[in-house]
């Protein structure tokens, strides 16, 4: 009989070939102990660095910072749950929580004017976060426009301490403009170890694969400058990326490609039905040879975001695998699934508003 | 008979091979209508770029502005003190004053602990400034490590627009840290212009030739962000450095090298009767040939700060020539107007002390 893995989606990236390559380490050491995160034990969080530290924090009652930064360009889609799931879940696991919105990146390499771009931080991610169960307690949340002395500070002295040989291992091709980033981007996860923010203390930070290099770089510079700030080099997990609706890319400048949280339940429907999935070409060859649920869109929905029960999402699993679940009635029950879920978020995001305002500062 | 100029000093540097080889404009043009400036007058600030539009700005009483910047370690010299007499000229021919201390450069380049960088910005060069007669109503001070937004944002800006090309064409060798301090100094020099700082106007920059590269960076970046900011690029001028007392370089880590405007009478004339002159090897020698007044520390001190009227400079000048001045009478009348000059300047200064922590913010 095939091997089969319900936890595993095909697409584009090889993720087991990153994990080589680079040297993460996989997660999987931590798929039964921190099962109550669903991303990791169905392995969407395939990859970490030096989880281990985050683990012994989280077991032992110990501080521990998460640190994550937020594009404001765009809707707040179900991509951007996932992220907002993982905050959340270190949130309730004892982290204090740190979040950058890069309001000066959006403007620079999208071109969206400094004051949408907070307001879409504000009214589209913070409000979303929140109603999908942030508390505001312990959130220290700053806009990189607000320039914090503490961290500017940071990123020039990484600046005179980093070489050009060092950036090209690490980046490849590079021009001013990328070096600013990343030295950007050490300051952002470095900064919550400085003494008036908390101290030195594991911090770590959930991201796509892409961003290896920044973690990568940021370790490199904390072992650097261990001496004068007792840092300790930073954590991460990587996740994979939900692929769009219709496949390929999920991206903010194709609307069919993702489901938006403040899409109404019709407009969400419509994309629903016109998504891809793993479907044969005739019903009758779909009944014969079962369904292909690994290059399914609807499946990934319920993968990553609508069903929490491993069992149900199973039965699915091998209802379609053995041809007895069709696409048609599938998209129906998947479009009701997501109404019901907007429904509810869209009435506690609409609560969230003032809090908002004020985790933003404004 | 031998062209003879009393106000051109010899040293090491080629100030004309600059003006050739850089394509700054001479000062020479300005030497007649803008002599009230002894530095101008005499040659001392030799060369320019765009000077036009700062003569005209105060010509016609317009708003422009002067910029500059200080590097706090160290003490304040009559080499400082050059600078500090051209900014308080321009603030008395109606320009805005923008005054940056360079606390992080000091840190990262001469390991001066950020307190101690501010303690000597303010204690030592604020209250020189005040003493010499810097104004504090229209002067906009600020540290780095302020890290004021409006000009932290221009340095992200500047960074996506500038390529490695163009840096390594006006700057050589280049590394990370290189690349944070010219984009620093190219947004220190611009932020002036701002809408919340006085809009577009002329902006004079007066330095030394070595800073050349970041006025010719700072103009270039100036006219490709003139859409979006209307910058008027930055005009400078050029000034020649006072040789150390001894000759060669005057250095903040050699004492003997310099006269500090905290030294007291005694201190100072010691450091003068040990100075280089332009003096022969025997007394009859110089009776017979001259002295060479070009080489003098002394006749230097004489021209950059101690007599401003240019016939009893002249009258000097010649009488060295001719054998009729010897050096050790010389050094002794010098050493009484240092005197007499630190004295007076020294009771101001004590008087400066609390506008000096004002105009610091502290």
């Amino acid at each position: 009989m095939e091997k089969i893995d319900p936890w595993t989606l095909q697409g584009a990236v090889d993720y087991q070939g990153l994990l080589d390559e680079f040297g993460m380490e996989p997660m999987q050491a931590y798929s039964v102990t921190h099962d109550d995160l669903r991303y990791i034990r169905r392995g969407v969080v395939f990859g970490h660095r030096d989880f281990g530290r985050i683990a012994n924090a989280m077991k032992g009652g110990k501080p521990y910072a998460m640190m994550t930064g937020l594009m404001p360009s765009g809707k707040f889609h179900f991509g951007h749950k996932m992220v907002a799931d993982e905050i959340i879940w270190f949130q309730e696991h004892g982290a204090d929580v740190f979040i950058c919105a890069a309001d000066l990146e959006s403007y620079t390499m999208r071109d969206v004017p400094l004051a949408a771009a907070r307001e879409t931080a504000v009214k589209e991610y913070l409000e979303n976060y929140l109603a999908l169960g942030l508390a505001p307690k312990n959130v220290n949340f700053w806009f990189q426009t607000d320039y914090r002395t503490e961290y500017y500070r940071l990123r020039d002295m990484f600046a005179k301490k980093v070489t050009f040989n060092e950036l090209k291992a690490i980046y490849g091709e590079l021009s001013p403009g990328k070096i600013f980033s990343a030295l950007t981007q050490a300051a952002d996860i470095l900064h919550p170890q400085l003494p008036e923010l908390g101290g030195p203390r594991p911090v770590v930070v959930p991201v796509g694969a892409d961003q290896d290099p920044h973690i990568r770089l940021t370790r490199d510079i904390a072992s650097r400058f261990e001496a004068e700030f007792h840092f300790i080099p930073p954590s991460a997990t990587f996740h994979k990326f939900m692929e769009g609706l219709q496949g390929g890319k999920m991206s903010s400048s194709d609307s069919k490609s993702y489901i938006a949280l403040t899409d109404t339940p019709d407009e969400a429907a419509k994309k629903i039905m016109g998504a891809k999935t793993g479907g044969r070409a005739t019903v009758e060859e779909q009944k014969k040879k079962g369904g292909v649920p690994e290059e399914c869109m609807i499946y990934a929905m319920y993968l990553y975001h609508l069903i929490d029960d491993d069992l149900a999402l199973s039965d699915i699993y091998h209802e379609c695998k053995k041809g007895a679940l069709l696409c048609g009635e599938d998209k129906k029950r998947c479009a009701e699934m997501v109404a019901r879920f907007l429904e509810e978020h869209q009435k506690r995001k609409a609560k969230a508003s003032a809090k908002a305002e004020k985790l933003a500062g404004r």
